[in-house]
């Protein structure tokens, strides 16, 4: 990946102002966890790549070899991280994966910039795959694909922020907001993949609707472990997300669950400034009353077993599929 | 553009959570000056539109049919747009063509995600140039260029927002920052033009030379109305840029020409909160005892001359031609 990368902006920079003093791509390999904040090679948390390793395993379980699919890999890659960017300066959230995030180090103005530009490399990444042997049509497809699913994921992020004013959403809509926000991406990881195996247009759908159901469980999953999650694993505090009044898939499910009366005092909570920790343990012991922890878990199993169930069905029996298969129940089980 | 615009956003939204009470689209129109802030359609001001103009043009005078480039016409400007959404958040600007920008209106986060989603329409729109009877490799080609380019934009705007905490700023490092950030796109534009026409790379090249110096020339003429331009015609009160403290070039020239002890008084009077009119006068000043109008002007002059020469070299006689041309010449004393 750091090859593709390196190339992608090299493409840029060969022609341009490219110069030491411009801090605009070290801020980027600061992001992506390869240098630190002094801006020297160092070994710090990537995150998990998972959108990457499933656009590389589903070639593979799509009877194609991988080494083709390394570009558009690394374009998902790099796209992920221009929406982490500007999701962190949205959400004011200051760290991620235990560093400050960038708009925390380097300011707002430059947060933006570096994601715009990381945009920028994604696209140009993608392109380094027509260097290997993917037709011109198929190229244009691709692009067009990857853009609208950047279309999608922007759309679940303006769902999500107005989330935050409404007291009326429910799991449908919030399915909805996911499925941009965080489904689609692996989608069309696991679609890509497919096409570049060279399978039909209606085997590449069926990696696509993979690919969604996994998203959708991922997400689900991240929902459970912002509120029951082990500090030590995840690097918050278990609760953080009834902190943060978040309008993640257990709120909405208590929502839904509770009478009138209940409603009204969960809002009464929800209303105040800053909540207290003895607000945080009732929202919590509702959340248990109502068992909404194991409907949430049940849940993200359902759409993870689908996902098995649809690459079952599609992918080629070996050693790419087994990967994809135990890599997806580590998402349906994991702990950070 | 319209059509184009449309085609793009129903490519990404017939399969995806399209509907009617998600704003994002909305928004983008309002940007684009074709609907008013509750979403009515109205006719305001949608910008200059000199990018497209000028690839559409350089198209004809390259000998080929603007029909063909009319995709990446209108690529190029959401492209612009994209910027100018980010740009007007960095710049805390509030008011654009007369109407309150997309943050001040509808608030930071929303404003990056109508940026954002614009660059990926921008991309899609780019794509149906392969409808146009492009060719995969022309097409893989036109895209990494646009990439790099929009690499170029967000350099330039690293660049100068890092001047604003910098007092010794060149003219050659303002030259390297409006390369980027403005006239990279203009280069691009009469660039793509010639390749859509068919023509070689060299052509293609000095094309791209003729964008570049007419870019440079266009946004230094940009500078001189941000201080000597007519209220009525620009919008802006003269002396704007003064008052904002911006380091364009008449004041990178002024700070060149002056002596030791001038250039500390100007500081002095740079490290004020706010600036009085006296000391708005007192820079006026300044700029006229030192001929800084009659220089910023004749700089744009020479690279309005030198974009012409180089147009006389390259273009096809004829009615595309005149019109680049008086294109140029309207650029280079234009007063709004």
């Amino acid at each position: 990946m750091r090859q593709i990368v390196t190339d992608a902006e090299a493409t840029a920079r060969g022609r341009t102002l490219g110069d030491a003093d411009l801090p605009l791509y070290d801020v980027i390999r600061y992001h992506l966890g390869w240098v630190d904040e002094q801006f020297i090679e160092n070994a710090a948390d990537p995150g998990k790549r998972i959108r990457l390793s499933i656009c590389l395993l589903s070639t593979g379980a799509a009877g194609g070899d991988p080494e083709k699919a390394i570009p558009v890999a690394a374009a998902i890659e790099l796209l992920h991280n221009f929406t982490l960017m500007h999701d962190d300066i949205q959400d004011r959230s200051e760290l991620r994966r235990g560093r400050q995030t960038v708009w925390r180090r380097w300011g707002e103005a430059q947060a933006i910039n570096a994601g715009d530009a990381t945009f920028a490399l994604s696209q140009i990444a993608l392109f380094k795959s027509a260097e290997r042997g993917i037709d011109g049509e198929t190229m244009s497809n691709l692009a067009t694909e990857f853009n609208g699913m950047t279309l999608q994921i922007v759309e679940g992020q303006v769902l999500d922020l107005g989330f935050a004013e409404r007291w009326d959403v429910g799991v449908d809509d919030y399915l909805r907001m996911i499925g941009g926000k965080t489904a689609a991406i692996v989608a069309f990881a696991a679609w890509s993949g497919a096409v570049f195996a060279g399978r039909d247009p209606n085997t590449c759908r069926r990696f696509h609707d993979f690919g969604q159901l996994l998203g959708l469980g991922f997400q689900i999953r991240d929902d459970y472990l912002g509120i029951w999650g082990d500090a030590q694993s995840t690097g918050k505090q278990p609760g953080d997300d009834i902190r943060g009044r978040k309008q993640s898939i257990p709120l909405i499910m208590l929502s839904e669950s509770l009478t009138d009366t209940g409603l009204a005092q969960l809002r009464e909570i929800y209303r105040k400034q800053n909540l207290s920790e003895s607000d945080v343990q009732h929202v919590t012991r509702l959340l248990s009353e109502n068992d909404i922890p194991e409907r949430v878990q049940a849940l993200t199993t359902e759409y993870h077993d689908r996902a098995i169930s649809v690459l079952g069905e599609v992918a080629e029996p070996g050693e790419a599929r087994d990967a994809l298969t135990m890599l997806a129940e580590r998402l349906v089980d994991r702990s950070r």
